[in-house]
């Protein structure tokens, strides 16, 4: 088995779990889905293929202190920080380049730490089937969720649809384009045509083959690249601020996924959920027979679909239909389900009325 | 000026301001319609016309703790102790033997501790005429509010709508009749008729007239109001048990109003309310332009007719519609404003489920 290394992309910041993700205490710090944070859960989770030296994890300065907490099992200096948050390509660069200076054969697999992925075994032995198809050399692998719906807010992969590459008994397609997040009747026709899954932005690379990639597809970032690998091996704190401060803010998808050629995508049918806001989380908990949905005691009467985050006491609902309820201690949030995404606005107005003890 | 007691009465226990209200914690000891509580509001309505010495409380046991941590202003004697919850009559009669015994002269103002009144200095005012009306011998006075909408949930009081007596220039119109709380058809038919007030169980009695007229309408109960006066004048705590363990659990319209001759009401038009639920805050307190009205810190994003409690956080409300939310510290209750009513089914079933600490 080829040298393995993750990375796990725990810098997100985030509102949509407002009131109780808060500025530095963003989706993967919170225990939303499991008694563990979401962190912690994908760190559990890639345990039994990764040994805690060879897990790290890339975030900004601001979640260092949370991650250490939250991981007291990894050597301190696997916890990477980005000076500045730059989206994931230069994110990932740095992870690989510290990894490419242990061992340029290293097999990266870079996971956001803020997904769910219900089926972990069968999770398991896709990425080790997939690490070792990267192993083998011109090659990046990447995971495509098999849709459920025609989602607007997920990036699609076009894979062709026959003739993959197979390793224990899983199969690799060929991808043919990265598609940016479509517009419904877009996403409408991807779903109908089969060989398009969703971006789930979990990645398989051999260090060295990133780079060489990086070469190929995107040469603008290469003399970035360059830089980092000294930075780092001198350790210079200053110099890598600096690169951030230059490096342009761009995602790993379009920085090289969309350019690159040799990317292989699995399908991840592992039970996979983004958890993308309140709402998401009414198909992960356990419902009563009305569709309600609860962390926290509940007296429940006539009251359906709703769902409530309230650890720490007695909600009692009458009459209500389909509401979110969130008790954050300091804060309590009440929305209609499918209005979900507004809360982004409420952290807005409060930003703009000067009350941040909230955001 | 006669010699004037108030008898207010703070036994009354219910469920409908729950969570906020508990065993022991029943509406008038709540700060729902100022920064006091209103049994706190009661008093200190009335002590512009009563010395601290002259006011008089009477409650259940369970109760007189709170009553004299709430009003250390009045003597402690003062504070009356129904040995068993007997419903009005009982306690109204211990209270008046009680006041009898120091003069049989004094005018007794019974009045509830957990009504609402906006003008008090009008209702100061119709309060001292009918002082001046029932001291002046035979006659029982009582207020009665000028309905808004046919109520169904209250008494009213039917009558002579001419020639009243008069004082201070208010009007006391001769009392035809108590009716008990009618169907909507009757309420309809009483508000088109005129000469019908809302029963708001405030009285005023001389305790000598008091007596004299029990002996007339209601014998049966004589025997308990001697009883009563003997043990208060032994302060025979054993006998004073005794005797509510023997008395009829009856109402003062019931017991005797409904049969009396010589009672007189005076219109309350001082803006008075019984806050019987928790919407019924939604006209006390003042709403923003949407209707929503609340105590405690919020931030509203195009919601409307939401009445919210919840002074210790910030309330966060997006897209929701006449909502009553209560945050009482271990529980929140989320409804309708038209269901506000059903909050007694759910202390019943917690009830029921044995979660006794949130009753």
């Amino acid at each position: 088995m080829a040298d393995l290394r993750a990375v796990i992309m725990a810098g997100g910041s985030g509102t949509r779990f407002w009131p109780l993700s808060r500025a530095g205490r963003a989706k993967q710090f919170l225990d939303i889905v499991s008694a563990k944070s979401m962190l912690e859960e994908t760190v559990d989770r890639i345990l039994p293929l990764f040994s805690p030296e060879n897990i790290f994890t890339v975030a900004g300065s601001a979640q260092t202190k949370t991650i250490r907490k939250l991981l007291p099992g990894l050597p301190a200096g696997n916890t990477l920080v980005e000076p500045r948050a730059r989206n994931t390509a230069p994110s990932l660069m740095l992870a690989t380049a510290r990894i490419y200076l242990d061992d340029p054969e290293a097999v990266v697999a870079a996971l956001p730490a803020d997904h769910l992925i219900c089926d972990g075994k069968r999770f398991l032995k896709k990425l080790r089937a997939g690490a070792e198809i990267a192993a083998r050399g011109d090659r990046i692998v990447t995971f495509g969720i098999p849709p459920t719906y025609p989602a607007t807010g997920y990036g699609y992969i076009h894979y062709r649809d026959k003739d993959p590459l197979t390793r224990r008994g899983e199969a690799f397609y060929d991808v043919l384009a990265f598609k940016e997040k479509p517009a419904l009747a877009k996403a409408r026709r991807f779903l109908a045509a089969g060989g398009h899954v969703w971006n789930s932005g979990m990645f398989l690379w051999r260090a060295d083959v990133f780079a060489g990639k990086l070469k190929n597809h995107a040469p603008e970032m290469v003399p970035f690249w360059e830089r980092m690998l000294t930075a780092l091996k001198r350790r210079n704190r200053s110099a890598l601020q600096s690169i951030f401060d230059d490096i342009p803010s761009i995602s790993i998808d379009y920085a090289l996924m969309e350019k690159a050629r040799g990317v292989y995508v699995c399908r991840g049918d592992f039970g996979w959920s983004d958890v993308g806001a309140w709402s998401s989380l009414a198909e992960i908990w356990p419902a009563d027979s009305s569709g309600n949905t609860s962390r926290g005691e509940t007296m429940i009467l006539d009251a359906s679909g709703c769902l409530v985050y309230n650890p720490r006491k007695l909600t009692a609902l009458v009459g209500v239909r389909d509401l979110v309820v969130v008790d954050a201690g300091d804060v309590l949030l009440i929305c209609p389900r499918d209005r979900d995404q507004e809360v982004r606005d409420i952290v807005q107005a409060l930003g703009k009325t000067g009350r941040t003890e909230y955001l």
